[in-house]
């Protein structure tokens, strides 16, 4: 028995799309609550009720809850550090309030003080791959060519500092090339330090992508589509890896034929224990 | 009692030519062999004898060091691990020999294995500061003014980071905003890393240098010296933290000068126990 209405949070890209049609599909009415800037508009039209929002605008986002009478929700697709740092985000004492209490500017401590004052307002937020548990990366070689010794070298080193830079809350993306690390990823996002990778040491590379040990699935999860992979083909990468169980496959059929396609390896490999 | 001659294996920047006038300060005679591609050629001009090699001619460096007859060597200068990338760099192969040997690809693993190769042929590598003890960073407050609060966190959360990153011989450096991480140093280089963070987030950034915990002085010495205050003034670095007894402080005076013209604040911090 899951609820029978929800709303999703929506950040960047095409995770709220999946949520919201794994939600529907099984009979949840969807109100879907867009971050400005961050959102794909296109949303309204694939859920029961929609609207817009600030990042910032948390009293705001509260009372949108309550006035459709949700008392679960789920935050989906990407919003990043970097409106903390925008002039041009204002900051309602909701906000405010919560940006004063945090021991640190970790996504956990930022997005678990917003988790604890909806729970204030009884709405509970749900781990936000709870319509989609069957897109969870499995653990093995998903492709049809698995890593060769010098990639599945390249994957040691890349989970040893992806590890490390998840923990630290500073970024989920690592690259490297014959045990060398060519380029991590902060604030500039994943798709920039591949391409800074490519550019500073050309085609071969490794990707690994981490989170934190202890994750908490109510947000943050690591997404990979059939878009990634274009990015990564383009860009020199010849292998992935994720980990399994907290990184989302979407539209995994079309991924994994255009992956197999391009000769590229992804592995979901076991998260750290 | 120092030696009588020593040799400067150079790679690039100004570092060579401060160890190269300091050691003839004291009388030592120098004998310079250059990096190709990395070594600043007009060092030549300042030393007793110079001669130019590649980068994993190890063999080739041996020979030249023992037809100068010298059994001290500094390395000083930068040479990053793009060497090991670049298709165009040819090992020998005492070079190769090396690199089948180490553990992994860390400085500290290839440079304290080329070290022992030194020590076979009876060449001791002396600590890279040597004749430069009195330009190490010292702790405390440089500038004319010191962090403020803002900063204060930053350099907390920026040392964090950047030590884990150290350790992993990921990169030394770490830019901060306001408690985010903006960017992190890897192959790309410091310049590099500190232009991204300007581009993504804007001025009031604070950088933070960090050496491994366990610093060999062998190599690897961080350096700051005028140019870098410029490039830092210009891509809206407000602070700049480095660690004390661990970073070189180059023309101390025109640094400061520099720092002080721009309202930077420079700061040494005590190396992590």
């Amino acid at each position: 028995m899951g609820p029978s209405r929800i709303a999703i949070i929506a950040g960047s890209g095409r995770f709220p799309f999946h949520v919201a049609e794994a939600a529907r599909r099984r009979g949840v009415s969807v109100v879907a609550v867009g971050l400005k800037g961050w959102v794909d508009a296109s949303l309204a039209g694939q859920v029961d009720a929609y609207e817009e929002l600030a990042v910032g605008e948390l009293g705001q986002l509260i009372r949108a809850l309550k006035r459709h009478a949700v008392s679960q929700a789920i935050m989906a697709g990407k919003v990043t550090k970097a409106v903390l740092l925008d002039q041009g985000t204002a900051f309602d004492p909701e906000t405010l309030a919560i940006l004063g209490r945090v021991k640190d500017f970790s996504v956990a401590a930022l997005l678990g003080a917003v988790g604890e004052r909806l729970a204030q307002e009884g709405i509970t937020l749900l781990d936000s791959s709870t319509f989609l548990r069957d897109q969870l990366c499995p653990a093995g070689v998903l492709t049809a060519r698995g890593p060769s010794p010098v990639e599945a070298e390249d994957i040691r080193v890349g989970l040893q500092v992806g590890r490390q830079l998840a923990a630290l809350d500073v970024g989920q993306t690592v690259i490297v090339k014959r045990r060398v690390v060519v380029a991590v990823e902060a604030l500039e996002g994943t798709d920039a330090a591949i391409q800074r990778a490519h550019a500073l040491s050309g085609d071969g590379l490794v990707v690994v992508k981490t989170a934190a040990a202890a994750h908490d699935r109510r947000f943050d999860l690591p997404v990979i589509g059939p878009q990634t992979i274009a990015t990564l083909t383009t860009s020199g990468v010849s292998c992935l890896a994720v980990e399994a169980g907290t990184t989302l496959l979407l539209d995994r059929e079309q991924l994994l034929g255009a992956a197999n396609a391009a000769g590229l390896c992804l592995i979901g490999v076991e998260p750290a224990a």
